[in-house]
């Protein structure tokens, strides 16, 4: 029996708008932008659509009236009354009202602020200028609407059996690292993968998919809109914007050393318990560390999201220690480019030392690779970053020179203030 | 959107009858059956479920009652009037009215007759007497039902997830068969598969999917119901049952000798071209085609459905050779426990030596071998034989003694009488 309302609804292209839903983005925006908010809500920004993967010739895969009509659509959209009241009445990290009445109101009357587009060669320069706190929300959903454009644009070609054999060859292949990462006693791993995913009914099958697959191992989703729709943890805590802007707005080298961790002052004053997690790599990991002042180390964790993850972690355990610190007690967040591999490494040599949680991205929501003739679905490394803040360039260093970005001269700047030295380069996959 | 009446109807066990239609059955069985109802009309036969894989406890796998539902359910059907206008107006074989409208009045008019079933130990005995047209057309919803209620007996305990990837999987290695297939160059195959079908949806799946995998080279399916729904050639001609019945019937040596022939000079009579398919080894091979008549070396094929394939179709070449027959204008119709090896090695040995037509069954229609805990889905040999007629058992040698049927003293006695020598057994795995 053929359900017409569905079919006659589906005739009209708005059977699957790529984001349909302010909730469909990371929690952490959210946490960020409240703070944000309340300490700059006024800080003009620029955010822009990185394309890391050169190769992709984004502008020719994509189609610029596509892209238009789903960058317009995600402005159409206000948060519901349903969603309002989740991010209301929701507990998330054990506390309840993490968002303040305040903040839900401006939330529910926020428009997102329009965009600017425009096509240079084989790419696309995908900018937004505002309001930090306003432009910062746009992050996921650019990115999720670039690449779920760049899926279809594929699929469009393909029939309805090699289409259902794919999703049957990628749905295999998920639920078979579903079935390995099951034999990690003591595992404990989250969706990371909003923001490169295949699309969005992909990732909400990912996910249920690992429901399934691990049980209590699984502990949520940095996506707030599958988190509620799946009645999930909404995991996150804060990003490299953060201490971007706040470096970009520094006055001079000395305010420029101070911002990262004053960054996290101000976050302390908001959060407690598993929100304190530190992002140390921005200006290099070592340098952040060497220099932190005392109180951070009794934060609960550090997430580690580039250069050498073990390297980086064996850092960390040993920072703690030096601080009198137990790191048994403390977490480490792994969210760096993981695959069941990588998890099962990570695991094997850090469990029973610290607690461990792992960020699963990209090669969770996005592992088509050798499914489709030319590899032509791989995933590939965009970003969309804070690029300027009150017309000052950001920079970020990393600890992966291949994920720095800034004007060359501010990025040796950044390099002398912070003391980095030699850094060892490591492709970017995804 | 939820389609409510799908959903309500779906509430109730109708949701997928297993058999659905009276042409849910081969074509071979309808041309036989006419054929049948013109020379003995009245000859009462006896068909009898054979499970020839002891191992599989059939009568703790499959519920009494659900085996009984679905038995009384095709019972009840009738043949509707499009499906009767299909059969009356379509060409079957080049061929227009292939079924007689005598035939057609009758088969609008008839029920199934009644069917006998008991427990015995861990097996069912399953069995149908009454009149031989009547009786013949149980043999493959009978087992077409036992077959699937043994699926669904062991997808009940499944999980969601464990379902959808045990389809993923199990719709990836039928693809993955198509895409090797494809490559044979001249290739010509049929689906078989309906009688040890994994399910009615599966098949109608897996036939869809050869359509698309290998166009052209797919030239049809046994199934009328399928065929009619998508748009396919009916494939099939004639069974072992025929000789079995007429050589029961033969009222001492010499008739039985020469049964196998006479029921050929009959087919003759109703059929030309491609429907004249010799099936050669209900009483052996090699002594059929050493005493038969010079008119069947005119026949337009042999079906090689027992012992060693390679073996009777040169055997085959031969005598056409001896007949003075160009083997390239013949027609060899391989049935028995193909898969994609099997016909890929027979294709490269045979073809530009004779025509060749596959006819691929369970290993099409059911491989969900290793798919599932303890194997639980792996194919077994399951057989709805005629056992005997007015009385007298039948008796079936085939080229293969582990497809030999009949009480052993008059198994005996038809070795004598056909001259069988000995035979090499063959492990029967479909």
């Amino acid at each position: 029996m053929i359900d017409l309302a569905t079919r006659v609804w589906n005739h009209t292209w708005k059977i699957d708008p790529i984001v349909r839903s302010l909730l469909d983005t990371d929690f952490y925006k959210l946490l960020m932008c409240q703070s944000v908010r309340r300490s700059h809500p006024q800080t003009r920004v620029t955010f822009e659509l990185i394309n890391r993967s050169r190769h992709v010739p984004l502008a020719r895969l994509v189609d610029e009236g596509e892209l238009r009509e789903q960058l317009d659509h995600v402005r159409s959209l206000r948060l519901s009354r349903g969603e309002s009241t989740w991010l209301r009445g929701n507990t998330f990290y054990g506390k309840r009202q993490m968002f303040r009445p305040d903040f839900m109101e401006w939330l529910e009357g926020l428009q997102l602020p329009p965009y600017h587009l425009e096509r240079q060669g084989d790419q696309y320069r995908l900018t937004f200028e505002g309001p930090w706190p306003e432009v910062m929300l746009w992050e996921i959903p650019a990115l999720a609407i670039i690449m779920e454009l760049r899926s279809r644009a594929v699929l469009k070609g393909m029939g309805r059996f090699a289409l259902q054999i794919l999703y049957a060859r990628a749905m295999t292949r998920v639920w078979e690292k579903g079935e390995r990462l099951r034999r990690i006693e003591g595992l404990r791993l989250a969706d990371f993968g909003t923001r490169r995913r295949h699309g969005y009914l992909w990732q909400d099958w990912c996910v249920q998919a690992m429901i399934e697959a691990l049980g209590e191992k699984f502990i949520g989703t940095s996506n707030c809109l599958i988190a509620k729709k799946r009645d999930l943890e909404a995991i996150g805590t804060n990003a490299h914007e953060l201490p971007m802007v706040r470096a970009a707005l520094a006055p001079d080298d000395e305010a420029l050393r101070r911002a990262p961790y004053e960054v996290l002052a101000d976050w302390q004053e908001e959060h407690e318990g598993n929100l304190r997690v530190i992002l140390p790599d921005t200006y290099g990991t070592k340098g952040f560390l060497e220099n932190a002042p005392d109180w951070l180390a009794e934060w609960t964790g550090i997430r580690i999201d580039s250069g050498d993850p073990v390297e980086n972690a064996e850092l960390a355990l040993r920072w703690w220690q030096a601080h009198g610190q137990d790191p048994r007690e403390k977490l480490l967040v792994f969210s760096d480019g993981l695959d069941v591999p990588e998890i099962e490494a990570l695991h094997a040599r850090f469990a029973g030392r610290v607690r461990l949680t792992f960020g699963w991205g990209t090669l969770l929501t996005n592992d088509f690779s050798g499914l489709v003739p030319g590899d032509a679905l791989a995933p590939f490394s965009l970003v969309c970053k804070a690029v300027a803040a009150e017309g000052r360039p950001t920079v970020k260093l990393s600890d992966n020179p291949e994920k720095a970005m800034g004007p060359p001269e501010e990025v040796a700047r950044y390099r002398r203030v912070f003391g980095v030295g030699e850094q060892i380069a490591r492709a970017v996959r995804v």
